[in-house]
């Protein structure tokens, strides 16, 4: 496949052919060349420094910058035609470049590596994608609050291991998951700080022999530094291992949320709806409603940390510098970020449509979960918590005995465990008065609900500057 | 989009219409069409059980059959058309013999969900794939086997700890990556079990109501044998995670393998050369020749255990019976079957071409190899080996002290470690001579090799039986 | 550290000291301690060879023997002392062996190395621990058939996403997870077959130099099957990885029972209790009553499929034969069979004293769940199945708009959707009834649930053999 | 079992027994007893700000204060006694605290759960763990730099694809892996902010319901911020998921370390040699020396990797807020903490202790390895790289096939491949001079190593502040 091996960036020294089951396990252009738009933009910063270097003239610097553009307007326009033999993206945008403008791409590759050219090219796109999915979540936090503001009258069960465990607001349960996904984004944020190093400079392994100017580069790409060390910057890959455990996280936390929210909306609980437009239903059996939308949000981090699990394994396997085993960091990248991307957007959407079914929530509330203001009750006539507990306990015992609810217990009944226990116990069964104690910053409390509302406005708008 | 929505298997009891990025998110036929010809094999042995249990007259079923036919027809062409709101293959298959035949398509689905059928799909898609990727280890042991035996007289340094142990046959070393590899044979022979067991006829969850024979189903679909609970046929997927674990044990092999060669093609070893047909170059250094096969293989073991990985994670947080989540068990099994199906081949590719050097090999073969030898030469004199050891471990030390070889000792360096030592020690240096001690079987003499070499003759016959 | 020094089984040849910290890294008897048993057994047998071999005498191997009798009963009784210097199980019971007989016992490493011993002893232990795994995996199942068994008559909704589907048996949902629990017990029957194969007589790397008689050592440790080739033997560790990724299979059969009881057990479901030996309770709320073991259960899925991606990437990355990387394969192995230990006897208890609550099992049926059945009655007069599940999805959607059960449309209203409707359609409404039609094989109705119980009766005896 | 009965937190509602095995299962004090100074701690400030909430009176507050440093001086001095029913540290230490002082030790849980206790705890504990670990990894740092700054003059060849690439300085090499360590003392700074977050004062679920000053709880536990929202603060362990990612990734930095080292440390490279105190020998070959303490830390990628892949699993496949399984969390950070802590120690002994033998590195400089130098040859002359790249492949073709060295090719031979070369050419065969050309910032040059050995020195100042 002569034509193949002729646009190959290393032919040289190569005499036979290579197997052609080899050569498609060897090519990453069906997947690399998403970075099409990294690669060009690397190129004329490149040219740019080689130009200040006088390794090319300004001349032949113009062609080069005006062929890149004619490279970049292709695929711009879907109109770039990859060719047998363009192996990667970098090979077939500098094929085209030189069929373009002729011998003088040959000079674009002066002192670069594919080695430093594709570190670079995946660092300039994951900057993008980190600050496009940014936005994204923060789309997401802000949908959350805003409903959280809006329904904050609302109360429902708080659930431990599944069980009822204590009234609180719905809003603080929205809240709890807009927390953890606010971390997600402050998370992805120091994951840029270490993503935007360039490594554009260090060559194949042992750095640039011609003086290039890294600094010249590194404005021209918008980089925040210069990577330290060539051999570093050339083979290491902990900025693709820390996006895809990045990835991992956040679509745990969005993991932990549908899961609530498919419980919220089994039958038995039936405090929330989906919209038709983010359920589906039975292939055979007609009645059904499934939150597919969710069920599907749920299952993408085992995806995503699948993709971190076998690159980190990759990673792990090799000695250091550039092996061809790094190969798979782009798949990786890229499928996590498709991921991430579209859960993100789904989960607005579920979110900004669901209906949720108060009075289902609150007949979910009962008296029982009071059991601890009924310890509270003693502990503010001076009873030891650790004693009120134990007296508590003993009530729902004997409410459950009795086949009654904890409320229906009269005074009498609970004074056989506390003589402490007086008639004003009845008013400890009120949710809301309950909800209402617990405004500790932090706490389920209309006030300290609408502290964290506020709390996140601020936020959303600190992180839009 | 009506259109679409007029398409579902499940549209009855919906009026909204499906968010575009719910609808793409939840969308499988971009991979899932790969099982068109499994979709139409299950279908057309399912209108046979229709039709045994009334459900379709003998016309109706005659019917469906040519239209499934020329669905298949139309894949095998390439001349499918899929049309939005083909969510699926199931769906695309139907919509599409349909319109090829009208309302009798409607009664295909009778009794049958989209549970059992995916079920049954894959495990008869997998099946085949196992066959496949038998056929292919098959291959490479049939390889390095016959190469096992052509340069079965070629010696080399066996390395523990990546230090250089004992003298070895290059062939034993070969031989012991065959025994690896059909280990995986086997395991793969297991699996198979486990895959050749057919959901159909298990519908959503609870059964088929129509008392389909599911023994004719079995027979017409050649599986061994019927799913014993319809739940745990709809809902369970040890079959894909089984499958998925054993491409990453099986990869891990090759990675190994791989990691030796590598080794072994570095100039400091350069014990082999890969053809450039294996080979790649630098785009920056003229004189490289990588072996970037050999590195690929060893990192597809990553990839695919992180499909494992990702797989089983999903997998795990799931209650049983069917959950959209399972969604993901598709994309995870076709790409652990392509990288399989590439790395033996590339593998196979790799063995069958690489060139050995023998003479770097043996001069690689150094006295203080010999050094157990030399505690054995005591053995024999009736000494214990734990003090055997000892003795010819200062042998060593005197060696190194001295700056000689551990053979340039005299007899009289020796014998001031023991006086056991005598002159015919001498022999005690001849590479053949030790490697022949190791005659028990499994060892690495010309007679344990060859009846290694014999054995897997002989099984390599009886796996292709 | 001059005495910890002495007993090293390879001090001969160097001179300087440890670095403490290194020492107790490099260290594996804290925890391979356990293999005491194994190991012993593997010295008595490989001394016997080795008198058959002439290596020692009658009277040297009786003295070894004894005196190996002897370190065991230390064990047996808890008295065998471990001394600094003593870093693996190895190196212990030799040292003790010296201290009891004198140099006879250095005698018995003759040929053998750590590497071949090592591997023999875990081969040992895994084979008796798969047997006591598998016999409390019986156990679970024997409990759950006769639940099974026992309560027959009780029905319950079924769900798939979460969602109600179809009336089952609740024996049916028991049954479904002893299908995934026997498919455990089969593959624990293949993973034995590799385990049970000898590498004793393999020693570092090249074989035994003695012609060891390994038919003979075979026998007397009772393996099946003698190792092929030597590097293999003790170099691979894919007898543990599959052990380990076994047990993350079975935990994640065992996560998703547990999450489906976990789920059953809330207030919202109601559908069974746990005992209160199998519950705990909250420090702060005296109500809660968790189901802790259920959760417990759940989690270990996590824990072993760590241990199982831990080991596989050390594994991944190393080359073939020994390297020290490979000391990580017990704490791994002994983590899962411990973990997998505990909970297959709480999942015992759990599911053997849990109480089912049958009323409420049955309130949770409804009538959409029958919605399937509605489109039936239409099969069942000719419709195609596809029009006929339109038919009832309308009929659910009617009902649902006027905020009536689907089983409360008249026939009238019924008709509206499909003139086949007709008065016989109140027969529909009847869970027993929707449940017998079931009664394919695999499906929900008594006759096949009932041969569900006979085939697990035979097949739990057939295991016992 | 009574007495175990009477110590359980939440004992008051039960009246069944635990099952034994149950029990066992559930505890967690074998290895959360590791947290008892920071269980003191925390219970020290939560009863001062019971205190100011009028909770406690003054002297029931000295009373718990002076009973909690008795406690926390008998873990001090090992004569804690862990007594049957102590299920976890906080049981454990709340019973001995009533032993010690009575009815008033009931009152420290007041409006405390174990759930915020627990997180806190652990909070504190790693964030120790941290500040420990950072101290150790700057050892390694500041080891590695006065390393390379004492060894700047050797040269060695830098590999990629593990093939001989270009000459480099030895410092270089180990320079690149600064870095990376650098950027792992980085991530530990950005995870330590995350974890340095209060939860005391969310009680289980709800928050605290009597107005607790979190303000003062944070000043005296020195956190640097309170939790936002209870739900979150109770239920989430991302700064633990964080924590074992974040140990895997500098891990698998030390393992590529390792591995280099291992490899330079083979027979065939010969670059270094351990000191025996980071090797150990072999139990059947007296002249092996194996860099055990390599292989080690090169293994505990795997294991950590293992810890984190297994607690994310179990993290996934939750709904939100307190569950059992998390539970899962405490073994997994213990034991990276533990490992990292081994690690880092070990690595910083073999690097400031190892021996670089010059003379083989500078022989393994290959005139091949100059290649590049050779096309940069005529791009001087003006030829375009890449063509320049071919000829420089030529020669390296021709000088192959005479089986001659690069360098020995004359100027004629040269010229056979392209005219621009010239007599000059002879200049390019200079070691030193090649590596000088790497000047530009991160290059091998002399002035760019020193001034990667000067940033680092820099930084490790600052770090210290």
């Amino acid at each position: 496949m002569a034509s193949s091996e002729g646009n190959k960036l290393w032919g040289g020294r190569f005499v036979g052919n290579t197997d052609p089951i080899m050569e498609k396990f060897n090519a990453s252009i069906s997947y690399d060349q998403r970075m099409w738009k990294a690669d060009i933009k690397g190129s004329k910063a490149y040219v740019k420094a080689l130009q200040k270097a006088s390794l090319v003239t300004q001349n032949e610097m113009e062609q080069i910058l005006t062929g890149l553009d004619k490279v970049l307007d292709e695929w711009s326009k879907g109109e770039f035609e990859i060719k047998p033999g363009d192996e990667d993206i970098h090979t077939a945008n500098e094929r085209r470049l030189k069929e373009l403008i002729g011998d003088a791409a040959g000079k674009l590759h002066t002192g670069r590596s594919r080695n430093d050219q594709v570190a670079t090219d995946m660092r300039l796109w994951l900057r993008d994608g980190i600050a496009t999915l940014k936005e994204l979540a923060l789309q997401l936090i802000n949908t959350m609050v805003e409903r959280a503001a809006a329904e904050i009258e609302i109360l429902c069960p708080g659930y431990t291991h599944m069980q009822r465990a204590q009234p609180i607001r719905w809003s603080h349960w929205l809240l709890s998951h807009v927390v953890a996904i606010s971390r997600d984004v402050e998370r992805l944020e120091d994951i840029r700080k270490r993503v935007n190093v360039m490594p554009l400079g260090s060559g194949a392994i042992a750095g640039n022999p011609f003086d290039i100017d890294r600094k010249l580069l590194r404005q021209e790409l918008s980089f925040d530094s210069i990577s330290i060390n060539s051999m570093d910057a050339t083979g290491q890959r902990d900025f693709v291992a820390e996006f895809l455990f990045w990835g991992s996280m956040c679509l745990t936390h969005l993991s932990k949320m549908a899961e609530d929210l498919i419980l919220y909306s089994t039958k038995e609980f039936s405090f929330i709806n989906l919209t038709d437009a983010y359920s589906t239903g039975s292939s055979l059996m007609p009645q059904k409603k499934n939150a597919d939308s969710l069920e599907l949000i749920r299952s993408k981090a085992g995806r995503v940390f699948g993709r971190c699990a076998g690159f980190l394994m990759t990673l792990k396997g090799l000695p250091s510098t550039y092996n061809k085993d790094l190969q798979e960091d782009k798949e990786a990248m890229f499928d996590t970020y498709d991921t991430v991307h579209a859960v993100l957007q789904v989960a607005t959407g579920v979110i900004s449509t669901l209906k949720v079914n108060q009075a289902k929530m609150e007949e979910a509330l009962s008296p029982d979960m009071l059991a601890t203001d009924l310890a509270y009750h003693l502990v503010r006539k001076g009873m030891p918590f650790r004693e009120a507990h134990g007296c508590a306990g003993k009530a729902v015992y004997i409410a459950e005995s009795k086949n009654i609810r904890l409320s229906q217990l009269t005074v009498e009944d609970l004074q056989t465990v506390s003589s402490l226990f007086d008639k004003d116990v009845s008013s400890a069964w009120d949710y809301v008065k309950s909800v209402e104690q617990y405004s500790a910053p932090g706490g389920t409390s209309k006030s300290s609900v609408t502290a964290q509302i506020q709390h996140f406005k601020t936020w959303l708008q600190a992180q839009k500057l």
